[in-house]
């Protein structure tokens, strides 16, 4: 490492928090500092800036591909929907017609003040501005659904959503995120129920096997379920502060849609039934998620497989002839990587110094650095930097791309097994009420512990701790019968306890 | 054909308007019967159903590409823009802060009519659903912009925006529609018109080789310029009805956004000053211009480069034994034109008889039919049929991989061929205000006429006859000089008019 690299770097460092110092502080300044988004002029909302959007692209066209791949295809439903939809399904109401962004007028006009809302175009029913859209889709649907031939729907939509929110977290909780929202009738209760359970497989492979995310499979209590699902579905992650993040959901939603709005089915028998629901989403909210499992006090930290670029090129030279012959080679490498589809960025910059462009990539989570100078050249070698383990080695072009797949592969493992590591020393069995209180403050993570069963129980822990039941774990052996920590009750077996985002 | 499959076409003929019936009414046909969009609870808004939604993945795709060939990268700004953001550019609030979507609360309550709009829960400042996102986005860029080190900004955004609408017509006029607007900042004058003229270049490129949709590019005049732009150029593309559709529009914005925002840089020669910008956009129209260049009696056409399915196969069989034979045959021609990248539907539904799935297919038009039967298997033939051109033909099944290649590239090029010379034989040349007005009423199509350059002629003409300017045409041999149909006053070259949507 040159002096001006490590003068650089102590600079970047200097103006970065570490995660031990403030946690919160260290996540905002990776977003911003990272290029990945930033707040804007108008409250809860955010830009989602271009090296931020190319993550979010990336994490897209591997979910699209799942999701056709599994017999879905996309369609699109307007952002708008009426009011009097929310107060067709009972529970949904209550969980969604509260923060809404509500459109009461279609015109602004002149006057001598400047622009304002035309009183005389007021809206005669207000429009909601979507926040989830089982209503206008189940709307939509009755006029699909006639015969058991028309079945099953499995559509999906990448849409901007708005659920009103006062303090603005970038990616975390903003008012508009984008997401995608599957939407899928049946003809059958079990069908619908396997569709359920079949997309909350596809974003636990998603989250493990592309994000290198850990999650954990499990069920929500009524509490945590989603207004007007039967039975909602999850996968929770685990942050390096020890807080729960709800990675992703997988609603049953059994006939109330269809009831709601009165989509019936003509069946094989020919009876006339009402059609079963499932929906299942994913947001913006990952980028969150994938910023606070990885990345560490030297910045972002991302998995090959969702990085935009994977491997970047830094080009080191003094002297114009260098240049020349460093930026070819450079070139000639990229072209090689990027024939067994690599993706490469070449900063070939004039602007910036190596040192600067060192910090730059490293702070934005480049898996790869390539450096290449002059003494390169000669030796045919490169220098090699990871950046998971901030390790470099000086190594040979022969055989540079293999050795470049090789590294992406193991970076990818790498990071998943240090996040399942965290994970599994970060969850805690406990059995009594002062071991929980002692784990839930001291260290944090996932708590496994007995409960009762009763919203009544869950509520008070929550309200004494702030700790919710993340998920009754799917693929967890919970054979085992005893009392819950918190009631003495007879419990049929552990839950999921942490705190969250 | 078999008497089934001229049963069924015949059935969904019948249902079907024809071009010279009601031209309007064909294309509402259309895009309903051939499950593209459909109208929705909320006045205004469609809802794009997935065989659409394809066609448009399929454009976003192709144009995706090569806005990132170009530079271009993607960003996500807010859905909502603060009202005053519009007072900030003079012309551009004339123009847009019109019929928009006004949000003026943020929560509904129960009372005890049902849900209400919580009087407590008023905006300050009222915040418009974007028409389009110049005031945003510039308002983000000052932030990003200090130094000519930060230019060019070559950003693109895919989004949905509103712009009120009472009468709807499906793809051509909703209020809600989805677009991409590329919104880039320059240091100089010059780089950012020709930003503006190279998207005009990736547009028409774009509308030739993939919608096969000749265009004519040009410059609008002054009356219908982007509101805030110094020139807006477009691609203006001919319908079969005569009628104009404006398929792109790339504006050359000059400095009015940034000084409006007070976006400034620090040039190379250490001046501040203010940045130059382009914006340019197509949109979910696209869809429409599509449907009305090149669909027919029998319903869609679709050009195979943006075909959800390229080839559908229909299996014919009567006995089981068959069945297994023909279907088998299907999936093994499928696997083999999927290897070369072709898109192919193997419709192996058992609900429906091949003559239904015939007319379907060709309804929705899909560009090349296998049909393949028992005696097919024996003679180791099949039958291909071409949606362009209603031929069909038996051919042997060595080499159908190639012949389909072939046959998709043809297709390809005969649509383009025919929109062309149906645009050719509709663009007429006049040299008179009387048989201006015979060729609009009676022919219809583009009217090339010289035209005095003022405003006041151009209001007039369209007052009178409902034709505008569609464009100054750029790649028009236009030398010679004249006098202006309408005025007589003198004129410096012909202009296109027409009527449009």
């Amino acid at each position: 490492m040159d002096i001006k690299q490590i003068l650089y770097q102590k600079r970047m460092a200097k103006n970065f928090t570490s995660r031990k110092e403030d946690y919160s502080q260290w996540y905002n300044e990776i977003v911003i500092k990272a290029d990945l988004a930033d707040y804007s002029a108008v409250r809860g909302s955010m830009v989602i800036k271009p090296y931020g959007y190319a993550i979010w692209e990336m994490m897209q066209a591997a979910l699209d591909k799942k999701f056709k791949d599994t017999g879905h295809v996309n369609a699109y439903f307007p952002l708008f929907i009426p009011k009097s939809f929310f107060s067709k399904e009972a529970k949904h109401v209550e969980g969604f017609a509260k923060e809404c962004a509500v459109v009461t007028h279609y015109r602004l006009k002149n006057d001598e003040t400047g622009v304002v809302v035309d009183p005389d175009a007021k809206l005669e029913e207000e429009l909601i501005v979507r926040p989830t859209s089982e209503t206008i889709i189940w709307d939509t649907y009755k006029k699909w659904v006639q015969s058991w031939r028309d079945l099953p729907i499995l559509v999906n939509q990448w849409a901007n959503v708005v659920r009103w929110e006062m303090r603005t977290r970038l990616f975390l909780r903003t008012s508009e995120f984008l997401w995608q929202e599957g939407h899928t009738a049946h003809a059958t209760r079990l069908e619908a129920e396997e569709e359920a359970k079949k997309m909350l497989g596809v974003y636990t492979d998603f989250a493990e096997n592309f994000m290198a995310m850990p999650v954990l499979q499990g069920i929500k209590t009524e509490n945590e379920r989603f207004a007007g699902a039967l039975e909602t579905y999850c996968i929770e992650a685990l942050m390096q502060d020890g807080k729960a993040l709800q990675a992703g959901t997988s609603h049953f939603l059994g006939q109330n849609f269809a009831k709601a709005f009165d989509v019936k089915f003509l069946s094989k028998e020919n009876k006339l039934e009402y059609v079963w629901a499932t929906s299942w989403g994913v947001s913006t909210r990952l980028m969150g998620a994938l910023i606070m499992t990885h990345s560490d006090d030297s910045g972002l930290v991302l998995p090959p497989k969702l990085a935009p670029f994977q491997v970047v090129i830094v080009p080191i030279y003094r002297k114009e002839e260098e240049k020349i012959t460093v930026i070819e080679k450079g070139k000639q490498i990229k072209a090689e990587l990027e024939r067994v589809g690599i993706r490469v960025k070449l900063d070939d910059r004039d602007t910036q110094k190596p040192g600067f462009k060192f910090a730059e990539w490293e702070f934005k989570g480049v898996p790869l650095r390539i450096a290449i100078g002059p003494r390169d050249i000669t030796n045919n070698t490169v220098e090699l930097a990871r950046r998971d383990t901030l390790t470099k080695s000086v190594t040979d072009m022969e055989g540079l791309r293999e050795q470049v797949l090789d590294l992406l592969d193991e970076i990818q493992n790498n990071l998943f097994a240090k996040a399942l590591d965290f994970r599994n020393t970060h969850t805690t069995v406990v059995n009594s009420w002062d071991e929980f209180k002692d784990v839930l403050e001291n260290k944090g993570g996932f708590i496994m512990a007995h409960w009762d069963g009763t919203s009544e129980t869950e509520e008070q822990i929550k309200a004494e701790t702030k700790a919710t039941i993340r998920s009754i774990p799917l693929d967890y052996d919970n054979s085992e019968e005893g009392v819950c920590v918190y009631s003495g009750k007879p419990s049929k077996g552990r839950v999921v306890f942490a705190k969250s985002y």
